[in-house]
Order: structure tokens, then sequence, then C-alpha cells
């Protein structure tokens, strides 16, 4: 059989995939975070366009793609579909392993999906500017890249202990014409109050998210964008696991198992959330949602409703989280260090669906290094969790057939430093003690 | 039309092409340095193994590609051909432009295409380890990956500036499980001996050669790997433009002009070589090699024997030369800064079918950008040689409906630093003094 499964341009799905109508039980709504009331499109309006904003309401199963997205989504979309042979082989398993390499996007990750649409609703509707915050860096630069795209300005607030270790990712962004701050900035009410009070913070994402709100609610020309968590982002990377679908049916496959790491969730919803009709319908078929156990929302935090930031300004969503104000440790996977999870895949959880797993750092960065010397390809610290979860899979009973299937949601070559630490024995695991994570989650708003 | 034409993984051409025997007038043989008389592979079987020199030597027009080479192939290619519309839109020009993209490679080069075939037949004649060099670090990445795909070991001798200003590379030698020092090191003879007299020198391209040489000399289990420059490494790289030729094909097309950047040679004829027996059937077809103006051993060099390091240990080669002891300044492009040229392009530049053409640095890197706030991907500094070529070619006559076609060598998101140079405005332009290039050329050996 063919080692990658490649579908042309036009066999790309031409619309996206909206798993709400489906969850079993459905979703509740956002709440205002002032009258703890459910929040309508008139105040999200604000910072989001109505074109975002239909789609985060949306109870329609499949989406129309706009001409003008699917010819930016061409430069790099369809994405093959790979089998892993070789690291088939070094595990000596009889498990098929597939994994779909989101890795060639033009930014090296699968942001560039929801990146390209949010940019194109907030052009069609004249917004000049968006306003983002990034942590790692992956979004920021994501977001750079579509917004040069369709002509709009892109202001970018990246936490300070990121803006200094990852030089590269700001250059990227300035190389896209993007405006990149280190975050706390001067530039923000927020911002200058925490400098006044702590001159050497290293930043966090609830401040540069914070930052990025109040910039895009204090002018006109802009609105903001986040890359992870909301309903509208998962659906836009729903591409991903259509296109998968229509691959595997090629190679005459089906998974037994769909995997992806799990950070704000939207990575993991994009390959998962098309095969839940199917899961529903009956078929037989796993769902591993994998999260670093530095950072156990699913494994350890509540189902309930909380904020997305530090600061309280976020509209409440009700997910599985370990409390806004809880500060995971410095691990090296940036993007999967959130308090929260998209409330997709909280529900789906919750439905008992999806299986959260939580692994820890030092084995998830031995499974990229065994991938990048079988299959070539250098993971992201991120995408080392689903690597390590579908060798997780694969091994336990080597000798049953089975199909395995993880997103490949982005290559590390940006990343490099996080693998020297590894080799030189720096990187440590980590347990989040219980009554750290009760202490934060005894501050969750009062519903 | 599509954005990209693809190939499936059964579409792979399953040959090498080798222009050898289609060049008119034919090649001078390598001599001997000692001797001065031709080297046949008995000399040569020192360092590389038969079955490269037997590709090296060869007169047949095409070559199996060994199903080994072709599994490994699969993980990246075939590689898209894609058409930038988005870039032809901000040119404002008639002419259609088509780029190969070589940076979807697990090491965002063209330059795996003959890792690993090198890594190949090395592993096959029980070779346990290979020695190479490398300036920029694209070689050095690129065999690491293929080394680590066939079980050998790789030494990496790294040129000691960028091995202390590309940390990145290094982690990805490092990850793939290669050993890399930088150059000049303690490890060799010649590396001892420069050292004591220039203990501050920032090592050269000619003194990594050497001492990667001197390794594979010295230890029975080892052999040498060069990345550009001989005719197997432009064999190999040959599937390039036997892919591009049919996936023309398929979108009916052919081009008028045939571009890429020219540092040893291999990349440019990569894509240009597959063309040139059309050109000879009568075609109208252009093919241009596109230098640095820092550099220019094409468009001010002198067609002669030369030696391929500064320590005069190579065989002599016909070829383009500015002199063996030519020290280009240090522009970022640091895959073309070296003294000579691939001994076929040099054939094919004598017989006037290949126009050189020099550029500057920052028109290259204002391309760079240009492309990348266009079609998304930011490019190698390397590569932004090309699209500047190509750019020229596009808009000098811009209402003419002409077809472009050019190598996209690599991406440059390991490189972010030059950009950071060039928005900083701390880049310049260089046009090498004659006088200097006529000092160095008086260097060159008397045959």
């Amino acid at each position: 059989m063919e080692k990658k499964i490649i579908l042309r341009d036009d066999e790309m799905p031409r619309q996206w995939y909206n798993v709400v109508p489906d969850i079993p039980n459905g979703l509740l709504p956002p709440l205002d975070p002032e009258t703890k009331e459910p929040m309508g499109p008139e105040k999200l309006g604000a910072v989001f366009p109505m074109g975002l904003l239909e789609q985060e309401m949306s109870t329609t199963r499949y989406i129309d793609i706009p001409e003008e997205v699917l010819d930016i989504y061409k430069i790099w979309r369809p994405v093959p579909l790979v089998r892993a042979t070789n690291l088939e082989k070094a595990l000596g398993t009889k498990a098929k392993i597939f994994f779909k390499n989101e890795g060639v996007s033009p930014v090296g990750s699968h942001k560039a999906n929801s990146a390209v649409p949010q940019a194109y609703y907030n052009m069609k509707e004249g917004v000049k500017r968006l306003s983002t915050e990034t942590g790692a860096g992956q979004w920021g630069s994501a977001l750079s890249f579509a917004t040069s795209k369709f002509g709009l300005e892109c202001k970018v607030y990246m936490v300070r202990v990121s803006f200094e270790q990852k030089p590269y990712r700001k250059s990227m962004m300035q190389t896209f014409g993007a405006q990149i701050v280190a975050s706390p900035s001067e530039e923000t009410r927020t911002g200058r109050k925490i400098l006044a009070e702590f001159p050497d913070t290293p930043g966090s994402l609830g401040i540069a998210i914070s930052e990025a709100l109040e910039d895009a609610a204090g002018r006109e020309d802009t609105k903001y964008a986040l890359g992870s968590v909301l309903n509208h982002v998962c659906i836009h990377q729903s591409i991903i696991g259509l296109e998968t679908k229509k691959q595997l049916e090629i190679a005459g496959e089906y998974p037994d198992v769909v995997i992806g790491c799990c950070g704000g969730g939207s990575n993991f919803a994009g390959i998962a959330a098309p095969f839940i009709p199917d899961y529903l319908s009956g078929k037989k078929i796993r769902f591993v949602g994998v999260e670093p156990s530095s950072c156990p929302s699913l494994t350890m935090g509540r189902l309930a409703y909380d904020f997305g930031d530090v600061a309280q300004t976020t509209p409440l969503l009700y997910m599985y989280t370990l409390g806004h104000d809880f500060i995971p440790p410095g691990i090296h996977a940036g993007g999967l260090r959130y308090h929260g999870m998209s409330p997709i895949i909280s529900a789906l959880v919750r439905e008992n669906i999806i299986e959260p797993m939580k692994v820890h750092q030092l084995e998830c960065f031995e499974a990229g290094v065994l991938f990048a010397r079988t299959e070539g390809i250098i993971p992201a610290p991120e995408t080392c969790h689903a690597i390590r979860a579908a060798i997780i899979e694969a091994t336990r009973e080597p000798d049953k057939k089975q199909t395995i299937l993880f997103n490949f949601s982005g290559h590390g070559l940006i990343d490099m430093a996080s693998y020297d630490k590894f080799f030189a024995g720096d990187l440590h695991n980590y347990d989040y003690p219980e009554e750290a994570i009760a202490r934060s989650m005894a501050n969750l708003p009062k519903i």
C-alpha cells in the first residue's frame, strides 16, 4: 500500500463540519461575566465579527467554506495522511499507525486552518486590524500569515518569556508584517498596571488575552481573534478530520482509535469531530484526548463555568477547568499550558465519548525523538503528546490488528530549544499536586 | 485551474536522470591533485562507496532509484508544484509563475534528495559511519536525517560561526542522532593546526571539508559525503525536475524559463537538467542560474581546473571558480558561499545553454518578504535568489504571456535570524572587487 494518501486540490472538502448539533445533551451557552446570564451575539459583537459569531452559535451541521478561504487553504491543503510504517517497525507492533501531517502548513502547524477564515470574516465586515495573544507563538504566526493575505493589520501580544526565548517566532510574525509586543506591555491599562506592580514578570497567557481584548475593545477598527477553545475555531479545524476520512476511505481503512493532543482542544476536535456521527450510528471507534500531567484539565479538573483569562474579562464558558488562576509549570509544550478546555471537547468527555489521558513530559520527548529518527519529521512538543499516546495504544497489545490515527499537529523546527533542554537533561516530569488544583478551583465563579 | 499540482506516491519517478551524456562536448574528468592525471574510481574509493562512484562516472541517461530510497522519499515526495497566483497578482504580471516546493521535506530543503541515496549506498557496502561538513546547516541536517534512517553513525564538522549562530540546526542534527563538532576542531590534524595558529578563527567550509575528509581517510568504518557540486548529487536531485515535468504536463503547461539559485549547483541542476533533452531537440526554453553578487563564480569566475577546498586535498574539478582561496563576505545565504560550481552546471554555462545571473542580497530579501506575504511561505535566504530572478523575468515585460518555473529549494523557518538582520537594516549589498577575484584566481593550480 501507499506510504501517503494524497488528495488533489479539487478533492478538498468544501464545507466544514459542526459537531455541536450532534453532541448528546448539547452545550450550555456562554454567560455574561457580569450578569451571569446567557450571552447573545450583540455583546460579543464588540470583539468578534458577525460571520464568526454566527458560527459560534450555529447548530447547522455543514457550513460552506468561502471560496476566498479555499483559495488560501490550497497553498498547503489538502495535507498528506501518512502511514508511519517505520515507527510501526521500530515498535514491533501489528497496529497500523496513520498520522495527518498538519506540519506542512506555511507556519508549520494546524493553527493556519482557523487563522485564515478568522482573517477573512473580519476583512469582509470592514475590520482593518486584529489583535490577539500568543504563548508559544504558533497562533501568533498563523494569524500574522492570515492577516497578510487579506491586507489586515495584526497586533500580537506575546507572553514576555516566549518573546525573549523564541526570537524566530517573533521574526516570522514580523516577516508577515505583524506588530509584536512583549506582554505585559506599556500599551494597555492592564499591562501598565501589572508592570507597575511586577516589573520583572515573565507574563502569562491570561495577561496577554486581557491586553489583546482591551486593545480590540478600545479601537473602532479592531477586533479580537482567539486561536483555540471556541466553537468557531473547532469548526474551522474540522477540515483536518474531513480530509482524513476521505483519505482513509481511499486506503480502505477505518480507525479503531483517534488521538490528538489537547491544549485548548481545537486540533483534537478538528481530527475527531467528523468521526462522531459514525460513532453515534454505532460504529466502534475510540477517541483519546491527550494532555500533559502538568496541566491536567480533563483528567483532574472540574466541569464548570469559568473565565478564559486570569483578569476575568472573558465570557464564562462551561468547560473542564483547573481554575482561571491556575498557573501550570513551565513545560515546553507551551500550547498545552491552558487551564481550561474547549466546551465542545468538554461536553464530549462528559458524555464519555472522548477518553482523556495524561502523559508526562519526558516520555513525550522520547516519543518525539523516536518519531524523528523513524519517520524523519521532528514534531512540536505539543504533538509529541499525541505520538506518545499512539505508541501506548500500539504497544499495549502489540499483536492486536488495529488502526490508530493521530493528528500530527505541527513540526518542531522552530522550537528546537526544547529538544536541547531534553538532551541536556534539564527537563523534568510534573504531577500537579491535588491541593494546588483544589486551591485554584476554590476560586471558580459562583453561578 | 488548480493552485497546486499533486502527484500520488505511485506517480513518483522510479529513475533518476543523468544529464552527462547529453552535455554537448561533454565533461572533462576530475584530476588527481598530486599527479594531475585523470582520477579513476580506485583512488576515490577511499572516501566514497562504489555505488556512488559508479554514478559519478556514469554516462547512462536513466538510473534506477533503489526501492529502499523510494520508500524514504515517500515520506515527503512527490512534492507539490504550486502556481504562485498571489505573487502574480501582486506583481501585476501576465506571466504564470510556478514553483516546486522542496521546502516540505522533513529537513526543510532539497538536500534530503541526495542525503538519502548517499546514506543508502554507503550502508549497502557495509560502511558504518559517514563524515561530512556543513556551512549553513542544511546539508548536515539532511545527512543526519538520512543516516538515522539506515542505522549509520554521522559526524558533522560544522563551520564554527554557524555552529554558534545557528543553534537550532545543531539541535536538529542531534535529534536525528548525529554527532556535531565546531570546525576547526581538536579532533583532526588539520583542525588542531589551524586552531594553534588562529585560535579565534570563525572557520570556513574549506576547513570543514578538509577535516571531514581527514576523518574519513583515517577510519576503516567511515566514508565521506558531499552535499552538492558532484555529478552523483546532481543525478539524485533530478527527481525535482522529473516530477515537475509530469506535473506541468498534467497542468497542460510548459516553461519558457526555468530558474534556480546556484551555490554548488545541485538544486538548479535538479530542476533544470530533465528539461535539457527537450532544449536539445529544439524546444524553446531558457535556463537561468542565479548567484549572489558577492560570490559570482559563474558571472565573474573562470572555467578552469581547481580544488574544492582551501587545503587543496580534493580532486581537481573543471568548473567555474573564483579560486579555491577566495573568501566571500559573510552574506546570509550561507549555501551560496562557495568559490566553485558543479562541473555539470559549468559545462552547460560554457555551452551557452544556462544563462548565469547575479543578484544583490537586499533585493533578494525584499523578494523573499513579498513571497512570504503573498504565497505564505517564508523562503530560505538561498531560495530568495531564485524568487528575485523570477520576479525580474515576470516584470521585465509584464504583459508578456509566459510560464516561469523556479525551484523553491527550501523554507527559511530555521534561518529567521537573517530576516531579523534584514529588517534591522544590518545587511548590505556586496559587489566583489575585480582585483580581489583576480588575486585569488592567480592561485589556480597550473595544469
